[in-house]
């Protein structure tokens, strides 16, 4: 009887303990999410070729005078920019930057939603890129309800917000002191995504 | 000795059971961090009276044409601000906003280190507040190293970063689309801090 006993009660123990080890692994799984995606860039970036981000090429096989392999702010950006796989929404103030106006329509060649939303003003200064955009169908939305829409920012995919203090322009890229904001964090991702929206609707011309 | 066997187990249970659950509690604890804070403000800001948030009072003490007692993009930011307790890094573009320059005048009255850096060029525009600061014996240092020092960020007691596309001017914050993000999140705001403390150090002007 008191072997009986022991063996019953260690048999139990046994089990407590294993559904004790799965809940506790499940709860822990469920506690500590996924870390998300939170980076800085700052600027001005080194100069460096970024061919092969467009191309999915060896960075070694363009033979442009700038240095190949070199990872920079900028490559960071672009390679940002160019992960969205089914949207992107554009919210920036002044747009002269051929690379980044490349990046632009070689998602909406992959077939990517793109918006852009941007300064009534800045639209029309000297390279910007919003009439190339436009020209290759593009749906673009100039901003009438402010003196400037001063936004720099992007959502990827409803989920990668891009902000910060830089323009999508040359010298904002190669010449001032700039930062760029990558997070995953949905606490910051979905306020922009609803003033997206927001401006979006605010701005549509049928209105 | 069957009794005191099933007291025994019993005993041992309870102890068991104890243990696990103190030992699960503190593990939810240490896997569970405390939030910390993120939060998007947009702009323009609604018009409204801050007086308060500078007195300290009620704020329906003040008497000016103003709404009272609503809280704004503005008001939002400024408390954020004032929540400076040590220090205040600023490193901003352009800075003629009088209600911001108060509150930085007044974190300087209650002995909060502050360090500021700006644009060398936009530092003397009209309306400016760099002088005024500079006047007040805060410690100011000009870009020297760029086309333009286009940040537009904070960093409250090495802590709380404060960014964004929003120049610290009246224009920007009543009549822009802008945006100010506020985050505590450490990889997003140690970037930052080492980026002020890099840019600090190279616009020495004993250097």
């Amino acid at each position: 009887m008191t072997v009986m006993w022991t063996v019953k009660v260690i048999g139990m123990g046994l089990v407590a303990l294993s559904l004790s080890v799965e809940l506790l692994s499940r709860l822990l799984r469920r506690l500590r999410p996924e870390r998300s995606l939170n980076e800085v860039l700052f600027f001005p970036s080194e100069m460096a070729c970024v061919e092969h981000i467009f191309t999915q090429s060896s960075p070694f096989s363009c033979f442009c005078s700038l240095p190949h392999g070199v990872e920079t702010s900028f490559s960071r950006l672009l390679r940002h920019i160019m992960s969205a796989s089914s949207t992107l929404d554009l919210c920036v103030f002044a747009f002269s930057n051929m690379d980044l106006s490349r990046a632009v329509l070689a998602l909406h060649g992959r077939n990517v939603t793109i918006r852009v939303l941007t300064d009534r003003h800045y639209s029309a200064i000297t390279g910007s890129q919003i009439g190339v955009l436009r020209k290759a169908g593009i749906c673009v939305r100039c901003d009438v309800g402010s003196v400037h829409m001063h936004h720099k920012f992007a959502v990827v995919d409803g989920q990668l917000l891009i902000t910060g203090s830089l323009n999508w322009t040359l010298t904002a890229v190669q010449s001032n002191m700039e930062n760029i904001l990558v997070t995953e964090e949905p606490d910051l991702v979905r306020p922009f995504i609803k003033e997206f929206h927001r401006l979006w609707t605010h701005n549509d011309p049928a209105h």
